[in-house]
Formats: C-alpha cells, sequence, structure tokens
C-alpha cells in the first residue's frame, strides 16, 4: 500500500534506496528462511517477462527446454577437481530422507554441470547426436554469507544452457552465440548497456576453459556480472565419460558449454534505471506498461470518466499494450499517481470531464518528463511509439552515465583514487599475472571485470601494466563489483 | 535414436508398456538420484505447452504468480498439526549449510502453504488487501518409497495456488472455481474426461476443511488423481495468525483456498491416449502438431521435394502450426514414420516428386485412420480443422473408454468382482463411515476417489451403502487409483 514518506535518495544512501525502492514497489521481501527472499508478483512479473523473451531467443537458436533433478549425489560434485573446490564450500546438503539418514548425503543444485553431464553420457553415442542443445530454468542454492534482494540470496531463480559438440571450435562458437544473445537481451530489453569479454582465470568458472561475461555499470559506479558464458572444454566430458563416435569411427569426448542468466537481473533493472521516486523500469519488460487513472468529483463524472477509461482499456489491450485501469475508490488520484510512479509504470493516463468531452487524455511520463494532452483517437500507435522512445532513450542515458563513469589511460595513483572515490570502469594494460591481480583486488577491492571483446577496447592499445608498469598481455577494465 | 522393436502391448504389461511409450519417445528418463526423474526436452514440451495454457486460465481469473522460498524451517511444517502429520513422514532435510550444521534444519518444500502464509500475514492487514490471488509454478520434494515416472517421483513440477479472502463463501467460490479451470483444461487441452467432486475426509488434504478433485480413468482402468482445489478454512491463518480488519472495523482470520497439477499429468495424458504404436498426444498440448516427411531417391528429387516441403513448413508456421521438417539424409521414409508415430506427432505429410507434380500432400493421422491426398493449397485451414477434430475425437473416445468402464448400482459381490478383476468406476451408495471405508480398501484395494458432484450423480439416488448397507448419505464413486 501506498506509503508517503520520501525514499532515502541514491546521493544519501544508495544500498537504503535500492531496499527502499523494492519495498515501494512491492518487487520482493525477506522471508523467515536465512538469505531466501520472495519474489511479489510485481518483481515476478518483470522475471516472467525476462523469461519470456530469453526463452524466445534461446529457441531461435535451436535450444530446447528440459529438466534435471534438483539434487546432486555429494560425490558427483567431486569429479570435475576445480568445480568441487569452487561450490563444495557453499552447499546445502540434504542429509535425510523420509525420516531416514540417508548412504550419501545430497546436495541442493548450486548449477547442474554434474547431473546433466552424467545424463549426457547416456544420451550421446555418436556425432549424429551432436550438438545437443538444452537449457533449463530452475531454481539453485549457493549458501551466501551476506545477502541482498535480488543480488546474492541462498536460493535464486536462473536458467543454465548446457550443449554438447564435436568440436571445440563448435564449442567456442555456441559459448560466444549465447553471449551474443544475453548482450542483445540486456541492451533490447533490459536498455542497458554491457561490455563483454574475457575473464581472467582467477575470475572463471569453476571447472571452466574460458569464462565470458557481459558486466554493467550500476549508478553507483559498481559493476554487476549480469550473465556469463563457459567454455568448458573437455573438462566436465572427461569427469563423465561423456564420449561420442566421430564422424571417423574414432571415439572422443564431446565439447560443452555451459551459460546462464539469473534474478539477479532485477536488481540490475532496478540500479540502472531507477531514480529518487522509485522504479523506472523499461517497457518492454514492464508489468503494466500503462495506467490509466480516472479524474471525477461526482458520481456522475465517475460513470462518465470511467466507461471512456474502460474504452481506452479495451482499445489499448487490443494493441497488445499491458494497460491496468486503477479504478479503486477512495483514493485520491494524486495518490495514485505517487504509487504508480514508485512502482515504475512507464506511462500514466489521466482521463477527467473535461478531458472525455474535449475526446482527449492526459499523458504523463515516468521518465523523460512533461505532460502532453493528445487526442483519444489513434491512442494505441501514439503510446507504442511513446514506448519505443523511451526504450532507447534508457538505454541511451545509462550508456552516457556509464561512459561518463570510464576513464582510459589512468596512473596507477588515479586508479587507487578513482577505486577509493567516485567508482566505475577503469581501462588500463594488465601484465597477466595473477599475483598482480590479487594484489589489486587487496589494496583497491577492484576487480578485473573483463578483458573486453575488440569492440570495446581502447584506440591504442596499452603497452605497460596500470599496476605493475611490466609489459601488457591484454587492455582490462576493472571495477569495484556487486 | 529409433528402436526398431515393437513396444510390450498395453494387454500383456501396462505398466511396461507405458515405460517403453516414455523411453520410445524420449519423454523421460530416471536419473542417478534415487525417485528423481529427467525431464527429456520432448516431454518438457508437452509440460510448457500445458504450462501456458493453465497459466493464462489462472492470470485470466485474476492470479498473479510469485515465487516463495524452497526452503522450510523445520519449526513451521508443525504449526498445524494435521498438515505436519500428513507431510513430516516423506520430507527432504537441509541439515549443512556453507559447511555447517544448521541451529534448525530446514525441510525442502513438499507443498508451501506454511512458508506462504508466514508471508500473508505480514503483507494482509485489511479487507482491502483481500481477496489475494497468488500462483506459484516450482518444484517440490515427496520422498516417495516407490517411484514412476512423471506420476509419483520424489521431486516433481507443479503448481500451487494460494488464495486469502474475507469470508468463508468467497474462499468456497474460489475452490470450485479452480476446480472448474482444472477441468476445462483437461478436457479441452488434454482432451482427459474427469468427474468432479468432493474428497472424503480420508482422502482429504492434510489441513483442509474440504478438498475436491478431478479423477479421470486411465486405459487400465485404474483411476489417477489430476488436480485437486483445497478450502483450506482458516486453519493456516489461525496457525500463521493471518487476520485482517474487516469492512465493519473487527479482526477476523482470512479464508484460504490452495489447489495444484503437477507434471504428473504428462502421465494422465500418456496413459489416457495413447497405443500399442506409442504415444498419442491431443494436438493442442504436442510439441510438434505436423511432421513432414520428404521422399525421393535421386538428388534432384531430393532438391525438388525439400524445397516444396521448406514452402509448406514455412506457409504452416506462418498459420501457428508447430511443424517440423525431417529433413534427415541417410535414414529411408518409413524408419522416420515409425519414429514419429512412437512420439505422437498428430499428423504427418509426407511429400514425394509425384506429390509436387500433383500439387497435392498425402496426409496420415496419428489417430483416426486412413490417408489422404490433399491440394498443397489451403494447406494450413485444413489441418487445423484436423486437429480440431481429432483433439474432439480423443477426448470422445476417452469418455466412452471410461463409461464403458463405468458401472452403476453394483451389489457388494459384483464390486469386489470388479475391483479384482477389470477395474473402473463404481458408483454407489455410502454410509459415510470412515471405518466402512477403510475396510473396503482393505479388502479390494479401492478407494472413494469422489462423491461426485451433481451432474455425474446417478439419476436416483443409491439409499444403501453399497457396502454395509446401511443408510447411505451420499454417492460415491470408487476404483483402484494410481
Amino acid at each position: 500500500m501506498a506509503d508517503s514518506k520520501a525514499l532515502t535518495t541514491r546521493e544519501q544512501d544508495f544500498s537504503a534506496w535500492y531496499n527502499e525502492v523494492i519495498a515501494r514497489a512491492e518487487l520482493a521481501d525477506y522471508s523467515p528462511v536465512r538469505g531466501c527472499m520472495v519474489i511479489r508478483p510485481n518483481g515476478y512479473a518483470i522475471w516472467e517477462h525476462m523469461q519470456r523473451a530469453l526463452d524466445r531467443m534461446f529457441k531461435d537458436t535451436g535450444h530446447q527446454n528440459a529438466y534435471f533433478p534438483l539434487f546432486i549425489p555429494q560425490s558427483f560434485l567431486s569429479r570435475e577437481a576445480e568445480h568441487v573446490e569452487g561450490f563444495a564450500p557453499e552447499t546445502a546438503v540434504v542429509t535425510h530422507g523420509g525420516g531416514k539418514e540417508l548412504e550419501e548425503p545430497l546436495v541442493v543444485r548450486p548449477t547442474s554441470e554434474t547431473i546433466i553431464y552424467a545424463m549426457y553420457a547416456k544420451w550421446i553415442q555418436s556425432y549424429r547426436d551432436l550438438p545437443l542443445l538444452i537449457n533449463q530454468w530452475a531454481n539453485v542454492v549457493r549458501w551466501e554469507m551476506r545477502t541482498r534482494l535480488f543480488l546474492r540470496t541462498t536460493e535464486f531463480l536462473w536458467q543454465e544452457g548446457h550443449t554438447a559438440h564435436a568440436t571445440e571450435a563448435d564449442a567456442e562458437e555456441e559459448t560466444l552465440r549465447m553471449l551474443g544473445v544475453y548482450r542483445t537481451f540486456m541492451e533490447e530489453w533490459m536498455a542497458m548497456p554491457v561490455l563483454t569479454g574475457r575473464k581472467t582465470d582467477s575470475e572463471r568458472f569453476a571447472g571452466a576453459l574460458r569464462t565470458y561475461s557481459c558486466e554493467a555499470l550500476m549508478q553507483d559506479n559498481r559493476a554487476l556480472q549480469a550473465g556469463t558464458s563457459h567454455n568448458l572444454g573437455q573438462n566436465f566430458a572427461r569427469a563423465f565419460e561423456v564420449t561420442f563416435q566421430t564422424e571417423e569411427g574414432s571415439l572422443d569426448f564431446v565439447w560443452n558449454t555451459s551459460w546462464g542468466v539469473s534474478t539477479r537481473l532485477v536488481g540490475a533493472l532496478i540500479m540502472t534505471h531507477s531514480d529518487d521516486k522509485g522504479l523506472v523500469c523499461p517497457p518492454r519488460l514492464a508489468q503494466w506498461q500503462v495506467v490509466i487513472v480516472p479524474i471525477y468529483r461526482t458520481d456522475s463524472e465517475r460513470a462518465t470518466v470511467l466507461e471512456a477509461a474502460e474504452r481506452i482499456r479495451r482499445e489499448l489491450v487490443a494493441a497488445d499494450i499491458r494497460v491496468h485501469l486503477d479504478a479503486r475508490d477512495g483514493m485520491k488520484p494524486g495518490a495514485k499517481y505517487y504509487e504508480w510512479e514508485a512502482r515504475g509504470v512507464p506511462l500514466r493516463l489521466e482521463v477527467g470531464p473535461r478531458d472525455v468531452a474535449a475526446g482527449t487524455v492526459m499523458l504523463a511520463r515516468r521518465t523523460g518528463g512533461g505532460k502532453d494532452s493528445l487526442p483519444m483517437t489513434g491512442l494505441a500507435p501514439r503510446l507504442a511509439a511513446e514506448m519505443d522512445a523511451m526504450q532507447r532513450s534508457l538505454l541511451d542515458a545509462a550508456l552516457a552515465r556509464r561512459e561518463a563513469a570510464s576513464v582510459r589511460g589512468a596512473s596507477k595513483e588515479q586508479f587507487i583514487e578513482i577505486m577509493e572515490g567516485a567508482g566505475g570502469f577503469v581501462y588500463g594494460g594488465f601484465c597477466g599475472s595473477a599475483a598482480c591481480e590479487a594484489e589489486i583486488k587487496e589494496r583497491t577491492k577492484a576487480t578485473i571485470r573483463v578483458l573486453p571483446d575488440a569492440e570495446f577496447r581502447s584506440p591504442v592499445a596499452p603497452t605497460h601494466c596500470l599496476w605493475c608498469n611490466g609489459p601488457s598481455v591484454s587492455e582490462a577494465v576493472w571495477a569495484k563489483a556487486y
């Protein structure tokens, strides 16, 4: 319900602001279970729209959905050495079932490589069975010490794609294809610009050959890893004996990839666009794209206005616009405006008796300012155009903010100053040494987010490591991260 | 991949047949985790179509989706006395997290009443917050001793609706509304007729006031509980202190309902329609509704035929028909027919060089017999009509089978004979005594599936209990059940 107290501002306390935006918009709530959140209908609707768009993109690139067990025998996790080291410390373990102690404890999946590749070993015999392109929508559990709504919770929802290929080149192509799908989704649906590139070994997925990532910059100038795509090489194929007969008749291990995004994206969306009035949601992912607020004083005005509002609602529904008519009695229009602003509805239509008489409605935009009186006729295409423009300008604004917070060619001293101060992305040379990387993290809390893809690299490649001044092997992008 | 061995027939061994249909169509597989199955892409596609249809129906009746934690504190389960008795023995328990023993063990949700109503207590203050209409798509775990693919597995996927209302009448109306939604879905989408009615106390959901059910009859004349809808009364509201201020200003407990269907429905679909050639799937839920098999000998025939097949494919896609072009080389058309029959594709189009020359295609139906040569022009509406007819005739056939296996007015001796023999639904009077009900179950394994709703009751109400000959309080329908 509407709470009339103003939100803490981003300036005052970004973290408090974030929590208040979520509470005010009723997106999620803390649960009585340590580290687990409840995704409330307003938040879940955003996730559903994300799912629908991503699922369509996965299917258009040849993937099918399936479902694998929640539980993984503890011994499976241990078969890939790096994998168990990475995940075992943060697992939840089932030791009892049906009133009895289990012979072998079961781990609640933190990720499903092991159980899925155990099945692939059964299903794949020949090169004819490849590529195998499967995705799963599921919940996973990672025991987190410090949790934060959407961003880091013990249980979260995600999708995990798992594919098997005949050659390393096919696997690499798939890994990069899905990184591209994520980027497209984040830019076109979330209006969130991302840097793409490869992770260094220290940030690589436990068990992968190479990890690629989409990295976004939040309004507090901290980076958020928004999606990752892994070329797993033959590591898991060896561990689970996933072999196939090649076209030439020999036996080989398959090449795997896995890739995932999670409900963390809802947190990323909030922190990318929202303002001190509450949630700002890109129109393509909004639960309601348009809210209609009727304005009236008398019963006869009420009847006239509601009839017009309902007519508009039906017209917009017919045009596939997600519209809600807020016909609650006993609540002033201003209070409704305030509530729908906090909930991030992109467009608001106000309909009063004079509007009905004039055949107009008043349009108010959640972002991009101003009110406009519009004719009732031709409203649907006009609002669709408004939403397209808003979707574009949210992306443009986020891109501009990111670039304003990106620094190239900083010295070591400037780097430290930036990481201790305003934050943001710093581009610089990297010597390739894990020790240097660790020292930077220790000293500044900044990590290499990606070794950026070609299009994000600086026009002139840095020649020396930003930190140790040794020869640079690759440009890198640093930031403090969520 | 295609296995050329004929399936065990339903007549020979229904249970073996069922498993073979699933294996041959690659719908599901056993996993290395005891009692947990893997839902393979062909099976998951059916579940996705089910989800989409149900989700639309839930939203059309005012429900929103949300997501609640997988884990439930063990103490929560105990707050409702019947509930803990019903579910505690079959739970999986997490005792360790992040490498440490937990202070309070967490139960993996067997159903979510307790955790959800704990949240409702926080969210609901006033009658203005009611009704609260929420649904969740989730996985649940019930530790089962004897498992069976889709029908009874330790983990399964389902949806659970959870609503809160201001009055008992509102809750009862919701309970029956959702029972009706389930029935409509089962009849119109699954082509599966169901009896609806109330459960006796001994078959009631643990913690409910009243449980209603949709009961279907499988081809082996055993009943399957396909969906349940519970009026929970104020039981959970009292246990979790979910109170609200009434319009009159007093404080009252809310009235709750819950209702669910699961991946068990995929098993029900298989056992309702499939035949000795494999899966039969109603067109509205089929992964592929139409498969196109090109027929050719020479390279030039291949080019001509594939071009025509691809043209047809695009035309059907444009008409929203789910069509697959099976262009695999090196596999004979007959082998393809065999494989797609086992996978339950409703319609098959065969396209050869002579068809292309004549501007026709050959249509073969998975059920309802015969092949027809059809003109290529106007194919999409023709196939849509074929599918409508098939959808209807599958329902009619299932209804006829059920009625042929339903007996009204049987004597006690006949009842025993039926339950020891062919099985099916037996309608008869019931004295209302739990002892009588238990004795019947003990003696014949048959249980009361429902006290049927008015439209399913016999024209003349039975006057005496079918078993003890005492006065009948209600007609009942018995069967041996899955």
